[in-house]
């Protein structure tokens, strides 16, 4: 365990303590470290949120004493003895197997405990933890237990650590796609539709349709060709491709009073496989690449659905090659290619990090396919991952287990980890669909299927942008481009004559008619966040020119003609 | 009844008469005068379909002698005498409510019978009917009953009427869409995703994406703007809509094991009018005008789903105007000017009637909203109809209950009816969902919904062109345009040059690199309905020219230039 994980699980002891001296009937449940801090779970206690300073400050007077925290091993008999006033330890008790059980000691704070944790006080930094919030919780997680009460800390190496974490958590949360797609008009929800289904304004349109423009134009200059399949199927399909079992829970079934029953697909995979299927494949026709940017959908718990990022139906850009053993290098430099091409368009494309997953070569058993497959493809993808200069981190046992792959990880302005893409190599699907093709002695072979996600759900990828972006879209995204803004009527002439410019080269422009003031108009612009607001008054008509204000707020005067260039050379970068 | 049907019934009368002559064990159900013809159903009857033309024989002697058809009415009591012998008939006669009951009698035969028939046997034409087919069928109708088998008779009022028909069924067989299908690789089915499924390979995809291409740009052109709603619901949006009650036999139920409950969409309307209530709206906003290529689900009788024309997915082109009354008109005009751009396409716009459907004024009872709006937009519609030059039939009683409204109906080549465009106004929409707008004085009111379908499902307009066509898709939908085939592999230098070219011009050309023989090759090329082939061999390299075959099989040799100049305008024409 690291060393902040060691600190994080002793701040979780020293709040307990912190809690017992002030709430002495509290009784406590467990306490372990979590990502970014720590968390320990009470009953009986009667704090409040605005009491969690006052626990803060207790800890940190505890703290001031120098103290270690010893383990030591007790039989179980003794350790009821020591938590006989407690009911949540007992039963922890009584669920550990072992003769013996482990306990800490910190100062005066006993607790059943396998650490490990710092071994003095002195080690735990006392300006970089901080009581984030409480919240219940389950005793084990089970619903069906008591609700306790959570308390979350975080703690981090440094102070600076901790300020960078706020800060940056404070930006998440103005930047909160819900709210910025709100702000922009991108989409919308509705009670009688049901949350988890958002529905997609015109201008949200253009963005899914922008984005879908782009992933697609540059999958096919790799020769992917798209194909569109249903979004149900018989549960036979997911019977043999295995996912029926993998995603049982997840699965929506689909009836009707005509006794249908079907089941939503849960990935898009298998359907694609069927139109491999529908014909006599030759080894001279492979490799055959088919993308698809369709729905597929999983029972999310109903309380985990959120705006975008989490929702029933997931439009997920998927794709497969369906080639033979001797084309599957090209097949990943050419998606490894697409993805370098496809985050460069965000100047995501070398702020990320490649993770090379292969096998756990102790356990062999773990996988499907041949020993001399893996090998090859294993080798295949060190290749590409050499002569592509990816620097990937080799992962052992992280392979699927149909085959190894390649993982990106990005992260976005905020240092969050967007991890969406991905290569995988696919021995399996092939046999279970029985894929065939006939190779050059005449003989049916399996091919093997390389699966690629590149954009990931359309959903979460523009909640994402958005957050990145904090809303300003890149130009081509933007759904409005350009707003024209007439300072009176009187110019409604000279705009109009701008907008027929800005319509003739397919920017997206508006001409603001409204009767708003100038100044409410230029707010709304700035709120919507419109690349360019184009402001034309009396200056700007009699010097025939266009006064623009981008978002950054610079402001220039320039003629319509500069103008459109520069939104071409813009658009088309 | 008119005189063919009449005709008709007789003939069925007839068919009876000869099967009793010469089965005289066969028991007699039902025989009506259908369209195209007429059946009759018998039970206990040997005959095979071989035995039909012995059974039109008999029935031309028959007609030879010179009878006519005689009604008279009988007490229920003597009726049943008189059909003591047959389970069927006495059946039919209990379910007759009245006491007396009507008899034909046509030579020795005689038959329970409300008819009319024609007076004599002469007027019978003997050379404009045939039997045609026999099928199973239950009596009634009904499941539990017993299966009698059905003899099919087709009869027209001349010979040329009848081998038109016949004529146009053949070639209708041979232009199945589901058999053109398979042979130009556009979809294909999987038993495993199950029937009424269909997956659209790579070349059925361009189709369907470049009619969306298309429609969508002409619906741009009069404001439509793109949205994209999920294809599921909470069945709540549907009560309010009324569409849970029209659709209940027909709506797919989604659960999971995480118990949601929700509904796959039987409709988009509902979907959009979310969209347009998530923002205050003022007048000055309206028209807002939404536009949707997405999938609607049906649960049809599993028995019905076929191809492409019955499928339990429907991609809909579904369009809505939310609009003020003042604006009703110019709605209208936009969205049949949609009808006509998009079916001019076709060479079909000036081969259709048009219908105006209107109350039903004697039951105002039976319709949605005012009187005063009901009598304003039928005026508007006549207008827009006398204006355009329409030429349209006005259908008293035809209107939704929510509005009138503009169908409008086409034939295909072969004379098959298409119906599918319609533009209806709606005034129950609103109010259910309370839609709303701001008008000039501040005062909320409901806007209008101006519905608009003009391809309707792109599975089954798919169906349709393919059909109509016989496969040879216009050249702006064709999957693939151009195939360029040398000779021999001497000149692959010289094909991969006008390749090249063709791509440059975005023209979706394939180079055939296959080993096969030339004539095979061509062959591949015409059985595909490919609009263009390129043989490209000694002469062509040496004059710099291509040989051009297209699909009627004329032949021309012009430069590379020429070619494309040519298809660039076929293609944008």
């Amino acid at each position: 365990m690291s060393q902040i994980e060691k600190i994080r699980h002793s701040l979780s002891h020293v709040m307990a303590q912190a809690v017992k001296e002030l709430y002495p009937e509290a009784l406590l449940g467990m306490g372990p470290a979590i990502e970014n801090g720590f968390y320990y779970d009470f009953d009986n206690a009667n704090f409040k949120e605005e009491d969690l300073a006052r626990i803060e400050n207790k800890m940190r007077e505890i703290m001031k004493k120098d103290f270690s925290f010893e383990k030591r091993e007790v039989v179980k008999e003794k350790a009821k003895e020591i938590f006989k006033n407690n009911p949540y330890k007992l039963e922890l008790l009584d669920d550990i197997e072992k003769d013996n059980v482990s306990l800490y000691q910190s100062g005066n704070f006993v607790d059943l405990c396998e650490g490990p944790h710092v071994q003095n006080s002195k080690e735990i930094p006392v300006d970089s933890f901080k009581l984030e919030r409480i919240a219940g919780a389950y005793f084990k997680g089970e619903e069906t237990r008591p609700m306790l009460k959570r308390i979350y800390g975080l703690a981090f190496e440094t102070k600076n650590d901790l300020e960078t974490y706020l800060s940056n958590k404070r930006e998440n949360e103005k930047r909160d796609h819900r709210k910025l797609g709100a702000q922009l008009d991108l989409f919308c929800f509705s009670d009688i539709v049901g949350s988890g289904f958002p529905l997609f304004t015109p201008r949200g349109t253009i963005v899914i349709n922008e984005l879908k423009k782009k992933i697609e134009d540059i999958c096919e200059n790799y020769g992917f060709q798209r194909v569109l399949t249903p979004h149900l199927a018989k549960i036979d399909l997911y019977e043999k491709s295995g996912h029926a079992k993998k995603f049982s829970e997840e699965l929506f079934h689909v009836t009707s009073p005509q006794n249908h029953n079907f089941v939503m697909r849960p990935v898009l995979c298998p359907h694609q496989t069927q139109i491999y299927a529908s014909k006599i494949r030759s080894y001279r026709d492979l490799p055959i690449r088919y993308m698809e940017s369709e729905k597929m959908y999983r029972a999310e718990k109903p309380g985990e659905v959120r705006g975008l990022s989490r929702v029933y139906g997931i439009t997920i850009e998927d794709g497969h090659s369906f080639c033979r053993v001797d084309q599957v290098k090209d097949e990943i430099k050419g998606m490894v290619s697409i993805v370098k091409d496809f985050y460069g368009l965000f100047d995501l494309w070398g702020n990320h990090q490649t993770y090379l997953s292969v096998r756990d070569y102790a356990h062999p058993e773990k996988y499907i396919g041949e020993k001399k497959d893996w090998d090859l493809c294993e080798e295949i993808l060190e290749e590409v991952a050499k002569e592509m200069k990816l620097d990937a981190k080799k992962q052992e046992g992280e392979a699927a287990i149909y085959g190894p792959k390649l993982d990106f990880m990005f992260k976005d302005a905020l240092g969050n980890e967007i991890q969406i893409p991905t290569v995988q190599i696919d021995f399996a699907t092939p046999k279970r669909f029985n894929l065939a093709y006939i190779d050059k002695n005449g003989k049916e072979q399996h091919p093997i299927i390389v699966h690629r996600a590149v954009l990931g759900s359309y959903e979460r990828f523009i909640a994402l942008l958005l957050e990145h972006y904090n809303g300003n879209l890149p130009f081509w995204l933007a759904p409005e481009q350009v707003r024209i803004i007439p300072v009176s009527d009187k110019f409604m002439d000279y705009a109009e004559e701008i907008f027929e410019e800005t319509k003739k080269e397919k920017i997206r422009a508006y001409l603001d008619k409204d009767s708003d003031t100038l100044s409410k108009k230029i707010r709304n612009g700035e709120t919507q966040k419109i690349p360019y607001l184009l402001i034309v008054g009396e200056k700007e008509k009699n010097e025939k020119k266009v006064n623009v204000r981008c978002r950054e707020k610079k402001q220039e005067m320039i003629t319509t003609e500069e103008f459109v260039k520069k939104l071409k050379e813009e658009a088309y970068s």
